[in-house]
């Protein structure tokens, strides 16, 4: 008789702390890697005592697991799933649950959910954040794909989920590739997250001159009130951290460049196909692009002027800086959410899915890298009002911009002034005014494209007229010259 | 014997305006349209009287054709395009030519390219450009693809192309996809030059409060200084047109959405891909989507606040705005090319093109939609140092940035102030403040991954020790708890 109740591929960190954390939770799991010494090395220690059994092939991982079998794999994303899943296939059974819970990219995602759907299969494309911590200890899990699949794994999930206020960050997302659709838009607010705090560490830094202790000070300040969460915990901590070689901050000896060839990226990617203006994960990824240009930047460091000391106007008050920096890290902070649950919401309309918006924020309320208490304020618009258009029309984020524009905009100012970028701060602001904006130049754009390719435009709803009628694509010889053909099949 | 020098098929207005220019130009030009009224009209009408001859079938019409035959297909990009390839190929000879002229993507040109040289045949990508104005009276052309083809195409593509300065704006851009992704590449330069002159706009409209008249009057004055240029010009124009029908300015009355389904997203895709930072691109063309969102856009200017009057100091000094606001167009502008010249420079190293700069920017200073006194500069800078790192560090865009900066600053300042969104002028000023210094706060951004994820740093140069080896990828336990794994083979 079999005694797995759930088996996982792939003992990197993330596959020994799930294993870990099912384990405590009652269950037993059984553990299989390509490699052999990974296997063995992990049962003689972090597993010991612990109700783990190893697997020495594919054949024995299978055999020791109860039916239906549920098997997680976490293996690189790409061909080595697909791999994986080809060597599984062979040997399962009808209503056999295949779980990927790598960084899968979602139309891969897709493809397999129909691939295995077709065989009989159940598949799962599950998200699972909270890094290391978060697998040991409770992640957030995202799970999408067969929906006959949930009520066998839907225990073992919130069993080893989070929980936040009794509740577990895991809920059921959607058909075929939407958990690992979240979990991508996850990813980038999490970008997003992680360069407003950047932002603000170089305000502190370069503008106010403060000193690693103090900025520390303000993030362990700023986790009490609205910013409170999992990354500006940790950042206070990083900002503390002494390298034990010579007692000075650690954080200050580190290479300024970062890789951004994941999940931001397509974050980013997707928001374009899906013509949705997250601009925020935009300036985000491209902030980790300009990082990795170090060199360049090392040169141009020499070569390009900006203000001087004597240009500017010094920080006098402290505290309103600080102030008006926690003011414009929430403001950002909020319309990147916005931003975030736009694209979900066109996503569930482009590829016609059923997302639930209030279950997508408690997932993410726990055990990931975005947690944060300002997540439980999602949670609540979203039961409040499930059709809400827009987050920034809830009444609490409403004021909440409100009330940090006057911070957000003289922070903003501020930079401007010193010559210390801020590309995720200003987007945020420019998307805010342009989001208020009854009316936008795009009518400019509009008649510049119609002036130089005959592209035709529309008349602003109360302004038609005889020349100008509702519904008409109009084109105007803005010229007197040219033909009257216009581009119906070309776009210039 | 056939008559035809060149052969055209698609006759939408770029394609008509094409066959009148090569017509005018000395050629006999073979014109062919799917749907027969279309040639018959055109015969009987624009063509009158001169050497164009119009072709029944594309057997007729590749019969008509000298040999090697000289296909242009101006045809909307994507299944159009094969399928025409598919009915023309039967007909062809070894050695016969056909030119995509239309803006085809330039993966797809690669394949087409690779497909039509094993079957003998030399295919041509060439990107168009100048609307329909340049079509007729000389546009820009990119011609990529069999390098074979160019000295049979070259007489008559340099012929019928703008001239600048009495050199043509045609010029041979590099194997494949080449001509096609340069084109893209001019396609989104030309997305940020508008929405940078839409922004202006806006400012003047919103801040200033001036009339389209006087605009119309900046605008004019401008494009007799150092941005001097087509969409300058046609800017002035449109501000200074009014509606016949009861004498109010027109653009007033146009619809501010627009499309972004193009060209430019297809040049923000490849940016996130090649990890280019080419952020305004990237928010011209999220300035497009958030521009479609109208409806939203109308509830939300009136449940969100921003300035009001009393909250911001008004312009006192008209003077003194315009031209801050002519020195922040001008230096986003050359951020803009920077970024765009980078982009490509990328490019050339990933697909392996040998890619001419000087060449590049002469192809754009003339005929196409972003033509500009500016380009000139362009291709002096890089005839002069053709190893140029960037755009930025040769001394006429040095020096230009540098003194542009004060106004840049100000005009980002008052729109910031007032409430006027200006994404481009932002994410152009932030670029700049990033690219020129040499530490950014990418640091923290890594501690905060190795911190959650174990996704390891390196040391910064100058401070390494015998805990932050150089060269090594350094894990370092944070918190104290947690295990020794890191995570080589998941991307949390």
């Amino acid at each position: 008789m079999p005694s797995g109740d759930i088996g996982l591929i792939g003992l990197a960190v993330m596959g020994q702390n799930l294993i870990l954390n099912a384990a405590d939770n009652g269950y037993t799991v059984v553990a299989y890697n390509r490699t052999q010494e990974k296997v063995t090395h992990f049962l003689a220690n972090e597993a010991k005592g612990k109700s783990i059994v190893g697997a020495t092939s594919i054949e024995n991982f299978i055999a020791q697991l109860k039916r239906p079998r549920k098997i997680i794999i976490l293996v690189k994303a790409g061909k080595p799933v697909d791999a994986l899943i080809d060597q599984l296939v062979p040997h399962l059974e009808k209503g056999d649950i295949i779980i990927d819970g790598g960084n899968s990219h979602f139309p891969d995602t897709n493809r397999r959910y129909d691939e295995l759907t077709k065989k009989g299969l159940l598949f799962v494309g599950s998200g699972v954040s909270g890094g290391e911590e978060g697998a040991r200890y409770g992640p957030s899990l995202m799970p999408g794909g067969s929906a006959e699949a949930w009520p066998h794994i839907k225990e073992i999930f919130q069993a080893i989920a989070a929980k936040t206020e009794g509740e577990p960050c895991c809920d059921w997302v959607g058909e075929s590739g939407a958990g690992h659709y979240v979990k991508m838009v996850h990813n980038g607010i999490e970008y997003g997250d992680m360069q407003l705090i950047c932002e603000a560490y170089d305000l502190m830094k370069r503008v106010g001159k403060f000193t690693n202790k103090e900025i520390g000070d303000v993030f362990a300040t700023w986790n009490k009130g609205v910013l409170d969460s999992f990354l500006i915990d940790i950042t206070k901590d990083i900002m503390y951290y002494n390298d034990p070689t010579d007692g000075t901050p650690l954080l200050e000896k580190i290479l300024d460049t970062a890789g951004q060839k994941g999940t931001g990226k397509w974050t980013a990617v997707n928001s374009l196909d899906l013509g949705m203006p997250v601009t925020l994960i935009g300036e985000a990824v491209f902030s980790r692009c300009l990082s990795a240009l170090k060199d360049e930047r090392v040169e141009a460091s020499s070569i390009l002027p900006g203000p001087t000391v004597e240009d500017v106007s010094p920080i006098k008050d402290k505290k309103q800086f600080v102030d008006d920096l926690e003011q414009a890290l929430y403001a950002s902070k909020i319309i990147s959410y916005a931003q975030g649950f736009m694209l979900l919401k066109e996503a569930a309309k482009e590829y016609g899915w059923k997302l639930n918006f209030p279950s997508i924020a408690l997932m993410w309320r726990g055990g990931c890298i975005i947690r944060s208490v300002f997540l439980g304020e999602i949670t609540k618009a979203y039961k409040a009002q499930p059709d809400l258009h827009n987050l920034l029309f809830y009444p609490f984020f409403k004021d909440a911009v409100t009330k940090a524009q006057k911070g957000w905009r003289s922070t903003i100012g501020k930079a401007v002034e010193f010559g210390v970028p801020v590309p995720a701060f200003s987007t945020a602001l420019a998307f805010y005014d342009g989001y208020r904006s009854a009316q936008l130049p795009a009518n400019l754009l509009q008649a510049q494209r119609d002036y130089f390719g005959a592209h035709t435009f529309q008349v602003l709803p109360g302004k038609e007229n005889e020349l100008l009628k509702k519904g008409d694509w109009i084109h105007i010889n803005w010229t007197g010259r040219g033909g009257d053909v216009s581009a119906s099949t070309y776009d210039a």
